[in-house]
């Protein structure tokens, strides 16, 4: 293992993290690791009480732990009523890198159009586009051979990473980060069949990003029809997921990786939606709903918590079910009829 | 609302969509908008029945409308048997800016061979590539950052938006569309094991899309094996689909968002295929077949309409009725018996 | 058919896959081609049993063939034990073109830190981006618009495709092949929730990729949160699949098209995971194991062979099934209550 730097001493974490400490402030702190990794010079953390089993052997410079278990600690502690909250704010304290560049500020090999408008202190990366009229507010850093459509506004202090493509009449919001692959404004899937072919209805919206939105790598947000897709304040999408024209996610509501929501259905505020779910156009989804991973949605969904699918079993098991589940409604009209012939009441 | 500009009147509208003027002539149209949202100035139109009841508080200056409705129109009407198709064709005409660039034709930073074959008037973007003997027709738009592979051949009027990839030796017919991420001749997946490794099956075909193809953004087709992966004229293909090599995909079907389609498999034509379904390889789909989304379809399909899975329900009461799923084909055969017992028929 | 040049004799392609040659050593081949397509100068491969009967209309002009059946074919052979292996090693004899350039090796356009080590023989393509620090081995071939981070290592002879994207602190092996659109590293979806909004965990682990992995086009693969991601030697990976943050891909595990991983969970080795399926996270699958197409799997999985999911059926029949699953729950304790009445034992 190499000798890591010491980048903070456990005081400044404490003050940094407002949280209180529990033993010497000058510990020095190199890194964060995992309760099992972490040796000497790290600072871990206990958040999930299943693995407070793991502390006797770990050998951590000092933990983030809940003040209830604190006793329990081997080592220095930095105490939070909310460890994992702690953790994800010192996570952000080891940043390794600057994600997209430090220098210079606008690579030579950009491409800028003359009519766009960059704060002073906006970094842009090799081969970046950004075409007419498109803004860029101060802090912003677009990555290499990110593509910057016209008349895009883009606010203060957003990452996007290198090969991002942004189309025309889209507007991103401060604090959001959209990775590698992302593409937002691509056509919404729309067309009129005339009897022979189909006929593309241009899609004449935009969409609309709030602030503090992430958005994983490769996923597709497409523009509206008419009027906008709308993505609020502090929206997570995960990667490859897909969410169609005309689309409202509602705010601090979360999206798990490859799900793909079709096009006008609108979703809650501070939903939790499960990787690789599936939901139909036109629907709604109240606030705080939460969607199982894999969920196929074809209905709108009310409060509460929604699923569907079958578990993972024996494929020599599955394949007789499976046979059985085409049965289904003929099954439950022997029963039915069996109910009857025994007199048995429903 | 800002003050939009007057693009057409009513009746140059009516002459360029080729329907029936009800109303004014001199009407200014700056744009088109929802039944709900529209305003002065504004078309809109009306095609689902469903929605003849916002009739009454439409604000839009003007409705595409079915003859059967027009007097119930509150406007001005363009009068069609088609009015989603009317609606499109419209569509078409309001699109605001050109999605690629105007000027100057060629970028100076894109790289592109000498020996690649580019027609007068095609436009080319910022960093794109054109590699040797790739040859790109009249009217047809290079995307910023877009790569086209040696031997490429793309027809004419053809748009591929930004940061496109396109490998080497495949052919792009006319007036296809194809968005940004979008990757078209990525090998096959294709590998023989020896018993301790895989051993890679060099993909040594190609991929030809017809006219008139749309692809969605990120959206992937493999080249072939040996023969080409072909997708037939006015296909039409939503953001994230896969295609595996050697898949036929027939004239003008419709393949919607995150579909995957495994290699070799024959897709008919006029399909609709819904989002989120999986096709297994080698399968033969009839033509005209729908397929509901997130079907999981492991046998050829006749045709008709064809769906699997199952629906979304509350997670409590999911949780219980997948364990006897599990149990499905033991809970057939208690039936059977029951019914041996009861001497009730099947 | 144009008519296409001599590669190979077919006493060379016997020495090169180092297999019997039964028939004239001087036979030209241009190329390969199956059973059904093949015609003069091309040599074609009996593997699959199945097509047997297609061996006496062929026309190839020689054969790869399993010694069992060699006296059937209709023209010369390469006898072979493993003849779907054999032909995987002669495809790669025929591969057409250099997949990213020849000449010249460092493209004029692409930028590249002063700082980054490249050994003489790399190739690099127009507007790639290669970043501080990042080390590229003997051979590696770097695709037009690809972006190498920061401390990035690739190792010898692995080819990255035009438009890949690999962010900072990730190492791939030697003899890899990324397809276009292969995003590695993004940050892994890492959220803590304060009561109001997501607090982001900063991703802080990198990714390993181990020698001899293909990954297709558009897959991601996130970098881990402390501890890296690793995907082993050997793996092959289809187009659109994620790989969620800090999961373990065992050796040479094959992972079909468009499966989502989520973060955390571990892949044995040699396991054959079909395409659309979905793993929960914090998994544990053991080696060897199958996974069947869109299998939704939310449990770890010992060996065997595991499936999930419902079996396509015509829409009008599914609905009705779908119904009933809802009530299976309840079916099940009708069922058991007319097996009490009856007397019935299970």
């Amino acid at each position: 293992v190499e000798k890591k730097q010491v980048l903070y001493t456990l005081g400044e974490l404490a003050k940094l993290l407002d949280v209180t400490l529990s033993g010497q402030a000058d510990i020095g702190i190199s890194g964060l690791a995992t309760l099992k990794t972490a040796g000497p010079g790290q600072l871990s953390f206990l958040s999930n009480p299943r693995y407070t089993s793991q502390l006797s052997n770990c050998h951590a410079s000092a933990l983030i732990i809940h003040p209830d278990q604190a006793d329990k600690s081997p080592c220095a502690c930095l105490i939070s009523d909310a460890p994992y909250v702690t953790y994800a704010r010192a996570s952000q304290l080891f940043t390794p890198v600057d994600p997209v560049s430090d220098t210079p500020a606008i690579h030579p090999t950009a491409s800028i159009s003359a009519s766009a408008k960059l704060s002073a202190d906006v970094i842009v990366g090799a081969h970046a586009i950004i075409e007419d009229r498109a803004t860029i507010g101060a802090g912003s850093r677009i990555g290499a051979g990110t593509s910057i459509g016209r008349d895009v506004s883009i606010g203060k202090n957003s990452i996007l990473y290198a090969n991002v493509t942004i189309y025309h009449q889209v507007s991103i919001g401060n604090n959001c980060i959209l990775h590698s692959g992302v593409i937002i404004g691509a056509d919404g899937f729309g067309f009129a069949f005339d009897g022979a072919r189909s006929i593309k209805i241009a899609q004449l919206g935009g969409v609309r990003i709030g602030h503090d939105v992430e958005i994983g790598a490769s996923s597709t947000i497409d523009r509206g029809a008419l009027d906008d897709t709308i993505i609020e304040q502090g929206v997570k999408i995960d990667n490859q997921v897909q969410i169609g024209h005309n689309c409202i996610i509602g705010k601090h509501t979360i999206i798990c990786g490859c799900t793909c929501i079709a096009g006008s259905t609108t979703v809650g505020s501070y939903c939790m939606i499960g990787g690789a779910s599936a939901f139909a156009g036109h629907l709604t989804i109240a606030d705080k709903v939460t969607v199982s991973a894999m969920a196929m949605v074809t209905k709108s969904l009310g409060p509460g918590a929604w699923s569907s699918g079958t578990g993972v079993m024996e494929s020599s098991i599955w394949r007789k079910n499976v046979v059985r589940f085409s049965q289904l409604n003929e099954m439950s009209k022997r029963l039915r009829e069996l109910e009857r012939s025994t007199d048995v009441k429903e």
